[in-house]
């Protein structure tokens, strides 16, 4: 292994290990010190990486960042509905908050820096609104009640109880029924098709 | 005032200004110290009413729980279908959280504190399934997809991710258009009849 490769590699370690203590323990509670203990690097190496824990912090939202775009791309490539496409967005991104620490990391960071990378939501809603617009001028959004914004709010709700329920421990591991992305699966085709019954 | 009067007068200050400190700060960053200065109240008086940290914050968890109880029961006395007061109980959790720091405050103390009170939502939820079992039972429910389980975990999923955008600063004020509660009434609308159009 060279020394260049070394060095990519000392850095992705370091983002992961990072982005575990942050997704743990906040920008605030993070400590350096633990950080490289986890990771088996020497203070020196780190700081030649990151010249700061915001260095270090906007590097994990900054993958976070692209991992997430990568699954957007990904799935607005499908061929479906574009109904289908806001269902398989909001399902894979839960999916990403229970399995991908980096992700989950930065969705955490993006709320706590008011000088970070921004929030989460914003890497990913421009394409659901624009998703929604074009399901709603293709005639696939029922009249009235489901206009493209709220239809918009409820991923966002959806995806924030996600979150919310994935730290808390509340929802089963990932990949078991129960977990966060298998709850919000049965949600949304819930909502395609509405809770109440045609007679009530 | 009477002697009696008076304590009882201090120790609801305490117990909402405590509200306001476990809220903003959670159980392990709130101060009695702090506390006792917002309420204007010795430390000596505190620790009569409240003889350590834990009890102030049992305390905290007890009211919010009462309030939202007495929501809870206020709202299965209204005499639409069983769908509508789930409905009902949605917006209206949604509002003590927008509006009510004592049960907002209590319901991060019951996710924080492995030995207090419980989960929030083990308040309502009891009542939401009761509800949902009533709704299915009379053909409330659009077969297949909406199963009371699933209805259920979409109002936790709403409610959730409520507190966690309120406390993001992410909706609106409580009473303006784009509040917590003025966007899960329209999620709501929008759940009851469905996303998709009859043709899509």
């Amino acid at each position: 292994m060279t020394v260049q490769e070394r060095a990519v590699r000392t850095r992705g370690v370091l983002v992961w290990v990072a982005a575990r203590e942050f997704d743990e323990l906040g920008y605030e509670g993070a400590r350096l010190a633990r950080i490289c203990e986890s990771a088996a690097v020497s203070m020196g190496a780190l700081t030649f990486h990151f010249g700061s824990k915001a260095a270090l912090a906007d590097a994990v939202e900054k993958e976070g960042g692209s991992i997430t775009k990568a699954l957007v791309e990904r799935l607005l490539d499908n061929h479906g509905s574009e109904l289908d496409a806001v269902f398989g967005l909001t399902v894979g991104l839960a999916g990403l908050l229970e399995t991908d620490v980096v992700v989950r990391s930065s969705v955490r960071l993006g709320r706590e820096r008011s000088r970070g990378g921004g929030r989460w939501v914003d890497v990913w809603i421009p394409a659901v609104r624009e998703l929604l617009l074009r399901a709603y001028e293709g005639g696939q959004l029922r009249q009235a009640e489901a206009s493209p914004q709220t239809v918009a709010d409820l991923v966002v709700y959806l995806l924030v109880g996600a979150e919310s329920q994935i730290r808390a421990g509340a929802a089963a591991p990932a990949g078991a029924p129960g977990s966060a992305s298998d709850q919000l699966e049965r949600i949304w085709r819930l909502a395609l098709r509405g809770v109440a019954a045609e007679s009530a």
